[in-house]
């Protein structure tokens, strides 16, 4: 079954409405969900849904909270999320970091009792779109842990970067400091499969294959040492520096924290040799003498990109999934929109 | 032999000197290298000084240069680095974010035309211990492709992130976008030794644990796609911020380019949340359950400071480094100070 994103984004904003979200809490989520189904980000797509009301009902978040400004300088601010939808907060923080950007170059903004704001290049593609070259860090429930550990010690904290586009390529990097997302270990798991002895740690502390051993552990961190190192100056750069909660202390994300960067494009140096630069960079890549088996190479966030080309208007929905929406359609009383569907 | 650090960096001044840097540009280069070999990352230690002496006296480097802002808004700057010696500009530089985020609480500046500046954490602790958290981004030498490449396409770009220590813990993470250092793959040649699969491509593009066959090609990115686009999106916040050269077109660094970023601690939270949540951090790691067999768990940075502490005051030479040091000290008649060695 097919249906177009658009119809899929109004029923995911009406789900969330549903389950208590304000109207622009729920648009932002809906949008933010729809757009990684787009690019084929499925593991940060619609199926998070189920995680957001849940929250939303619970109280995990509030869904009439709204994000604030509580100390500003002309161009820092730190921004209380009063645990909104994480969507609704991250955008806010950007557009902030972008409007104060734009005359003196450069702004940023920490957050605050925040929560799970989706895939980070939400808002640092955003960014790019306004002219700015974006960076986001967030904080996350434990998630990694070094070789030896008998638990997850520290958030997967993503990093991400994107920048203004040039020729229609907007490089966006978008990663997690852990090797892999745990969502594939547990897709592993339900279709019995191995996994590669990188990606995570059984009971013992030790790699493991088998992916039941380690949904009991821990995922281990990007290139060892690296992406544990990573996922601490995260936590340096957001929970520290904005006084917020540290990755350590997260439960379902309650109170997360952010840090958003805008550099102005053009500010101390000028548009067009920002646009010759990036020229040349993405020239590199794409031209750069390769194997006759080896695949192209891409600019980071080209991936992406051609997914969101190739999957066009309209999303295929496994059975799986299917059941998954109609369920929390059923649950919220948004039945799911088998009409729009083909 | 052993030699005391103060004495190996008054040599390195001297010899930066004869071979025609500036004072300040000797004395902080000398500075860099020698702290290099404190913390135990001796590749980026006083070996590097032949690297230096070579291009200084080839004229890649200007001993002369200075580093000037050329353009300034409050909070950002653009550094033209003159080709300088890069241990200079980065100073210059991060002591300009220093100053500006003082009183606004960010500052940022991106140098142009800049030099190899050692060890990027030289500049983020700069920062830290000014009560800043430091990043730095530079752009390098192309020394990183991914699987297939029958060449390398972009820089090892590092990314320095350090913080304000808590309790004598200074976080501190320093790593390159390459698995490895090349360094190593030429230390495993010269050994005859196999180097691991994930470290380097062949001539064919396959990876190789040949170290010979892999320094006739390039270094691996480290975890795949995610440290190839580490590497690209540091070369848009440098190189193409800056409107610099990008890492494709660099040759022995020249015209490097690179960006610092300072956020003041407390600026917009305060300065005792900041170690609150610091503390909770370090003793999360430090205190992370772990298997009886399982080495300490460190803050990124640790190892390094532990290290300066085991080495102390004075520094083992062995007989090729020696040699080296004595090689230089002689073309540029400041011979290596035999008397101050035990």
């Amino acid at each position: 079954m097919t249906l177009p994103f658009d119809a899929l984004e109004t029923w995911a904003a009406e789900v969330l409405t549903a389950a208590g979200a304000s109207e622009r809490g729920a648009a932002l989520t809906a949008q933010a969900c729809v757009r990684a189904n787009r690019m084929g980000l499925d593991s940060h797509g619609v199926v998070y849904l189920e995680t957001y009301v849940r929250r939303l009902r619970s109280g995990v978040v509030d869904g009439r909270g709204e994000p604030e400004v509580v100390e500003a300088l002309p161009t820092l601010a730190l921004i209380d999320g009063h645990f909104a939808l994480g969507a609704q907060v991250g955008t806010f923080a950007m557009e902030w970091c972008c409007e104060h950007a734009e005359a003196n170059g450069i702004a940023a903004a920490v957050t605050k009792d925040s929560s799970h704001f989706g895939a980070a290049s939400f808002y640092s593609e955003r960014a790019a779109r306004r002219g700015c070259i974006g960076m986001v860090f967030s904080n996350a429930d434990p998630g990694l842990a070094p070789e030896g550990a008998l638990s997850a010690v520290l958030g997967t904290n993503p990093i991400a970067v994107a920048a203004p586009p040039v020729d229609g390529v907007l490089p966006s990097l978008d990663m997690a400091a852990s090797v892999v997302a745990q969502g594939r270990v547990t897709l592993a798991a339900k279709r019995g499969e191995a996994i590669p002895p990188d990606w995570a740690l059984g009971r013992d502390g030790r790699p493991t294959t088998d992916p039941v051993e380690a949904l009991g552990n821990t995922m281990l961190p990007a290139a060892g040492y690296k992406g544990f190192g990573l996922a601490f100056v995260i936590d340096v750069l957001t929970g520290c520096f904005g006084g917020g909660l540290v990755s350590p202390e997260l439960v379902e994300e309650r109170g997360a924290a952010q840090l958003f960067i805008a550099l102005k494009v053009g500010a101390v140096s000028n548009q067009r040799s920002y646009e010759r630069r990036l020229r040349e960079l993405v020239a590199a890549v794409h031209d750069a003498p390769r194997a006759e088996w080896a695949p192209p190479f891409l600019v980071p966030g080209e991936r992406e990109a051609r997914t969101a080309y190739d999957r066009g208007p309209a999303m295929d929905l496994d059975e799986a999934t299917l059941t998954l929406l109609r369920a929390i359609g059923e649950e919220c009383g948004v039945p799911f929109p088998v009409s729009a569907a083909g």
